[in-house]
């Protein structure tokens, strides 16, 4: 029995060639895993047919897009994500719940191999291969575009030479990985940090100076999860794909920045994602009211950390499991609703209210009969002060 | 000779009335100090002679708006500070320069005392009698609104009693603190959380839904330090100012939230600072291309501790101290030009330039030529993800 | 029927005149609430006795050694929990344990206050009444010695106008705390900080100076708990209780520091820990063999925060439980091991051996056949260098 | 004119067939560089010596014992440095000072790449390469041992045929590597991290388990900086070598531990380092003594991160030497004397006095006449535990 390698594939120029370019440089049998975590596009039955087309000998596909938002999308809300405070992991979230399904499929189709399309300069290459190096430790990993300096105008002459059934002048300029969470564009001319974004970069997004009416939505969240918009109970998901529309419609959640990669160099990134940008803004402004001080200032060090765990391909890992089990406990009352305005590129929060809420109006309110004991303050700030105190009237004299 | 009490002086009604108040109370003579901080409003001289007339012994009016800007502002910009990732600090670093002029006026003029009228249920009160316990540890604090609960009615009658030079009509409902770093606005409406800010509650900023045409501005930065807008060189004041007319008049900087107080509770706070948060958003900007990945990952630990000390009213501290000489050196390469669209509520990145970047093109480039190794990937990958495999490998096991 | 009070009760002179005391001052039944948390001295009937005959109106024992063992030297062992350190928090930990029975005895017995005989300038106060504070929010907090300025002779002048059950010549030099986990000891001449301890000083401790034969001991973890010792299953208190013989015989966990107290001020504090030392070594080397890295190092950064929170008097808090949950997961696999040699006041460990070791033999040898390939090496120490290199390009220049 | 290699030169058998090896392979010419950083051994010039009878083009030797002690071990001790809570980074700071030269030598002689011997498991490769990266970015490296898998098999044959002048015969069991901050060691028994290290192993430290007397010593600080032993002025290199020699003659300073490497791999690791253990934990209690709380807390987050670079080999990066001014700015008032106990493996803090000492002892006393004003305690107390309360109120009923 032959070798099995399993693919990463995306029904694209790319990954198409790499089915029958596999198969022939090693003489491994090549099973194509294509999966939905919400990218939009071309339906999983016309992939799944194109891999078999192209040679794959097994065609897998699968719709992972309530997984994603579930494991995925929910955990990178609930630790508030923004790697740099700017991007909310889009694709670095993606890629483990890809790396699961490869590991499944691997081991149902007794693969011993897994492959996958990255380049040598990005991150994605990390998260696959950590990934799978965490899931599935003894499976081998190639890189044919990096390992074999593979490109685009070789797999087009390699598509033309065996008639495969792809489009090969469907050339897009840009650079695009998209999901439920978000999208991710890079393109020539914004290597060129100098140059803005033209609104032919977006997608997922409106033009945010386009005059409009604005939109105000109630999310309400249990426990830290997303469990209904203006009062109809949604899944994650539908939370996500919703407020994707309706922020999107209001041109929220576009980023352009200058990101740290992994592999050591500084690259240009320009983002759409407006429903993680909505939620996680109403999200923060909930834990804001129901999450007691030190615990704030605290999470606010494991999430930093947690961000940079999963931009650093570390997703399934001993301190991102832990991190995640104490996140998790940040989110028992993490309970009430958000009104958020969505307007002009903006979501801004206009009112928050919460069972679970730790804001106590009669502690905090000026009105007369508030129950703040003003008497306490002194001694508190007397020795609040003391060593700084202390440490002045040595540093004074020396 | 009597003694002497320094009285934090705003040329309101209750720091007016507390003059005679603190002056009959104790049988000290009260030196008024107010400090010019850009809160805007009446000139110096009519606070002055308000506070003669009011029975001050003296009256110290100090600009303190450059010092301000340059030893308060710029650091608070360099540090990024957004307390709970959101608040400038507005009020928070005014007190501190507030503190110096108390302090000195109180050595000038022999006081053993020095008098504020912050409540027992603010940060405020902290901020002063911390500053001055570090500043000047052997001067007693007296806090008159705290201390013996005097109240808006009791100052009221007490100036009609006197026949004091004071409008006690001119009652605003809102609570207000205001500098050239921004606004914070409290009211009575504003304590119930779920009520929105309405318009009548902005000051420095426009309407951001209103339709009008954005505003280019080029901002460049010498090691963390405004220095030009637009090619026209400018001192951090009128950088400040400059942009809190601009970014103001588009909208920008408006502040909404549930914050944690030092004292323990949570308090709704609504801020403006157009030219704090332009001013910011380039800053940060900037050091994602000029500053190496480690050191903005840490700068981030030491940013967040930074805005906890300041808000917290350790300003004067040791730690705060060499948080500075820390930051300080992150800024060495902080240097360029930072293009950015103000428009619709929003202080957009569109460009960035520098000859300190760390950004290289010729690593980051997609297209051929580029001279990113990529054959050096593989190892690291490898190398990079051993610990969670070696780790993945027993767990998967137990 | 009459207002009661819980006092938490030590059998000593203080704590019985302020069951009299207390009582005459508010006219309330104080009920005596005495917890055994390993201090050994007299037997619980005994002070359970003296409690009624000073005329408490009931005088609650509880053994809480093994609660104390399990519930909180446990989790202190498990955070390695050494403020500044060195000191494994000895009192700070043993206070919740007393406040929880505190809490329970006042609802059981109808109590509306609590009160302590904690000094005003000591972390104690805070422990009892921030614990308080949390379990049993409503209850209200007296302490007689801080808040009335009672003072010893004053205790005495009382006991022997009443005639109480009390020797009242006992005195020691030595104002000494001490539980199971540890001892800590205070006294006039070592608050000149110049002065070296002396021999006296210590009673949980033997003279390491002293020669004698080593003492070797093999600690069994399971999830970090320590079940065995050579080899004989061991509760955790039995686990305190041995070592804190052997390692306390060879003179193990003698400590002398200047400390930073909550209230803001440094203090000098010996402490001898025998067996709190011995299993804290023991098990941060088990750590060393069984966690990976990065969750290593990130778990100092936790271990670091919970010692100062529970120090800090913050046991009962938000993110002291969610640190707990952290801690938790980390130990999931921290079962093995320790052998250690326990002679002349150092506990060294000598081996490790674990199912769940991460050292793999095959991956460090440096004899031949070992699995680590080198080739890849190179690569990883290229981008791992990366940033540095390309920031020292820019920084040479500059 | 031929190309030049620097050589890392040690004297002993690899390196010194490096030489031609490299010579032969390359056709360039090798400068051997050898740097003495304490290690003792073999005299300079018998070193420089051997490398040009082995073929060298030059032989640079240094003697860099006071620029190491000065500029590379004085920061690992104002920054407390022990990886992961236990190792001073022996040989982890003297890589960086060999780099230095090694830069200094290759541009000196016009070469274009530096060698060194390290393998491709350790930490030192990574020391190496990183250090010259950022010194020297232009630099090539090459590292025959790993990436030409060069074993000392293949040395000795190589040596014997070409009649090196090596006694190839000399085969330790031991790997060390030694400086004045202390000794590492590696051999085959102890790569079962279950057998205890033997007394065979050690140079640096007499057996602690012998019987002598105690030897007290008195170590004076200036800024940080160990300026005086036992009242005799001292450079930093002779206050490390007097208390290797004095705390090793009492065998303080073994260490043995299983570390994390940066190449992902766990090791079992044996060192001693009398002088460096003895200064460290003197300077940590002057510390104790002399810094302020909440500075003291922010630099243990700032000496682990400091530690963990310097371990993984960027010395020289942006945020080591960020955090390097942060320290040095900690060390302002690091001045006093420690009196110190070196006995049975042990080095005990006994005494600490310091004109800039925070410790005040009117604060502290228990005594009559202290000036802590304990009536501030209670309005401490009550705010300090107010968002804990909070929390509780709400907690408890949900």
């Amino acid at each position: 029995m032959s070798e099995r390698i399993v693919l990463a594939y995306s029904g694209g120029l790319d990954t198409s060639v790499a089915i029958g370019w596999i198969g022939e440089e090693t003489g491994a049998e090549v099973v194509a895993v294509a999966v939905d975590v919400g990218q939009g596009g071309e339906d999983l039955d016309t992939i799944r047919k194109r891999a078999l087309d192209c040679g794959a000998v097994e065609a897998v596909v699968a719709d992972a897009r309530d997984e994603f938002a579930d494991e995925y999308c929910l955990p990178a809300l609930q630790a508030n994500a923004l790697y740099m405070d700017r991007y909310p992991l889009v694709s670095a979230i993606s890629r483990p719940v890809i790396v699961k399904h490869l590991a499944e499929a691997a081991k149902y189709h007794g693969a011993t191999t897994v492959a996958h399309g990255c380049t040598g300069k990005g991150n994605d290459q990390v998260r696959f291969e950590v990934g799978i190096g965490a899931l599935a430790p003894d499976l081998k990993v190639i890189a044919p575009v990096r390992d074999f300096a593979w490109t685009r105008e070789k797999a087009i002459a390699w598509a033309e030479e065996r008639n495969l059934p792809i489009d090969v002048n469907k050339k897009s300029p840009y650079s695009i990985d998209q999901n439920v969470w978000g999208r991710a564009v890079e393109t020539g001319f914004l290597e060129d940090i100098w140059n803005a974004p033209i609104e032919d970069v977006y997608s997922y997004t409106q033009n945010p100076a386009e005059q409009r009416d604005p939109d105000e939505v109630v999310i309400t969240f249990d426990k830290g999860v997303p469990v209904a918009i203006d009062g109809e109970t949604v899944t994650v998901l539908q939370a996500i794909q919703q407020l994707n529309q309706r922020a999107g419609g209001q041109g929220v959640g576009r980023l352009d920045l200058v990101e740290d990669r992994l592999v050591g160099i500084k690259s240009r990134e320009v983002y759409e994602a407006p429903g993680a940008i909505a939620l996680i803004t109403a999200h923060q402004e909930l834990e804001n009211v129901t999450v007691e001080r030190d615990l704030a200032r605290f999470k606010k060090t494991a999430e930093q950390r947690w961000g940079e765990l999963v931009y650093d391909g570390l997703w399934f890992s001993p301190l991102k499991d832990a991190l995640d089990t104490f996140i998790a406990k940040t989110q028992e009352h993490v309970s009430g609703e958000i009104r958020m305005t969505l307007h002009g590129g903006r979501a801004v929060v206009t009112g928050r209210r919460s069972e679970q809420s730790l804001y106590d109006f009669n502690l905090a309110t000026y009105d007369e009969g508030d129950s703040f004991d003003q008497s306490l303050a002194k001694g508190f700030v007397q020795l609040w002060g003391l060593p700084s105190k202390i440490a002045a009237k040595r540093d004074l004299h020396s």
